[in-house]
C-alpha cells in the first residue's frame, strides 16, 4: 500500500465526515458573517437570525384551551449575509400553526445557537450558549409585490426544497411582526434590545469573533 | 513521504472532524437506540425525546398581553437508554419561563429531529424530519423523594454542568405533565398518539432502523 493508496482511502473519509458535519448540524452553507462579540447585542442578535433555518414557532391553541403551542418550522430572513431581521415563514393551513394565527396572531418565534454548531461544547442552557426569542404578530403578508418577491427569494434560497411542495396544500407567506426582543448570549441576564435597535444593526462581513 | 506519515497526518484529521461533529450537533453520547420506523408512532416519539438534550419550552406570558413565549431550554426524561418520556427541566425565576409557568401551568415543549442531526439534508420542515409538540401543565415537583432523585439523575447525567451552576439562582426541577402529543415524521399529518401509549411505549435497542 503507497501514499496514494492511503489517500485514497482516507481522503473520501475526511470528506465525508467533512460533509456529514454540514448537513446535520444545521448551519447554512455560508458562515462569511463572523460571530459577533456578546456586548454588542443588536448585531449579534441579526447574526443569530442570519445564520439559522429553522426554529420555533408558537402560537395560541384555542382548540386546547389557550394553550401555547409550539412548532418546528423553517424560516429565512433574506439571503444568507443580507437578512433584514424579518422572519418569513412557508406555512400551510392543514398546519395547526397557521391555523391558529389565522385566529389569534399573538405569537413568539424562538432560535437557539446550539443548533448552528457554534457553542461547542456548552451546555444547550449556558448563557453563553446564545438563545433568542422574537415576540409580536404573526401575519400572512399583506399582497405588497416587493415584500412577497423579497420574501419568497429569502425562502427559497435557504430552503430549495420549498419549491417543490404541493400546490394542493396551499402555502402561504407569513411574517413576525416584532413587537419585543428577548436575547440572552452571555451570563447577566437578558440583554436589553429596542426593535429599532435590531433592525437598523448593520450586518457586514467584519464582524469580529468574540 | 510514507504511508506512515500519511496516515499521521490524515487519521487525527478524521478523528478531528467525527468529534467536532459529535460535539457540535447536540447529539448525546449514546445513540444505542436506532430510529424507529415513523409507523411505530409511540416508540418513535419516544425515541425522538429520549435522544435529544434540548428544545423550546413555552409559555404565556401574561405580562406581554398573554403572548406564547417559547425558550430555549436543556432537558431530560432519563438516562440516555431510560428515558421514561416525562421531561424534567432546570429551570430559576431569574427567566422568565420558570415565572410564568408558576403564574399559569399551560406550557408545551418542542423538539426537532434536525437538532440531533438524523434527518440528513431534508428541510428541517420537512415532513420526514421529526417534530414533536408535547402539551400540557408545567409544574414544580411537589417533594416526592423518588421522583425528586429520578429526575435530578436524569438532568445532571445529560447536563453535567447543571451541577455546577450557581446556587444562588434557586433552579428548581419543574416537569411537563403531557396531556396531549402532536408529531409529525412522515407525510400525511400528525400521528395519532395517545398519552397512555406513548408513557407505555417500550424503549429497547431492538428498534429497526427506519
Amino acid at each position: 500500500m503507497n501514499i496514494n493508496r492511503a489517500a485514497s482511502i482516507l481522503l473520501p473519509l475526511v470528506f465525508f465526515l467533512a460533509f456529514f458535519q454540514e448537513s446535520v448540524d444545521g448551519r447554512p452553507l455560508s458562515l462569511s458573517l463572523l460571530r459577533p462579540k456578546p456586548d454588542d447585542a443588536a448585531r449579534f442578535a441579526r447574526w443569530l437570525v442570519s445564520q439559522s433555518s429553522w426554529g420555533v414557532l408558537n402560537t395560541i391553541a384555542s382548540d386546547m384551551g389557550g394553550a401555547p403551542f409550539g412548532n418546528v418550522v423553517s424560516f429565512s430572513d433574506g439571503l444568507p449575509d443580507k437578512g433584514r431581521g424579518i422572519p418569513y415563514f412557508y406555512l400551510t393551513t392543514l398546519d395547526p400553526t397557521a391555523r391558529n394565527a389565522l385566529k389569534d396572531q399573538r405569537s413568539s418565534f424562538t432560535i437557539g445557537e446550539y443548533a448552528i454548531g457554534t457553542c461547542g461544547k456548552t451546555d444547550p442552557e449556558n448563557p453563553s450558549c446564545a438563545k433568542i426569542t422574537l415576540t409580536g404578530k404573526l401575519k400572512v403578508l399583506n399582497g405588497d409585490p416587493k415584500e412577497t418577491s423579497f420574501a419568497q427569494t429569502a425562502l427559497f434560497t435557504k430552503h430549495p426544497e420549498m419549491k417543490g411542495w404541493p400546490k394542493s396544500h396551499n402555502f402561504q407567506i407569513f411574517k413576525l411582526e416584532i413587537e419585543d426582543i428577548f436575547m440572552i448570549n452571555w451570563f447577566g441576564g437578558p440583554k436589553p434590545i429596542t426593535v429599532d435597535q435590531y433592525l437598523q444593526a448593520k450586518m457586514d462581513s467584519r464582524m469580529a469573533i468574540a
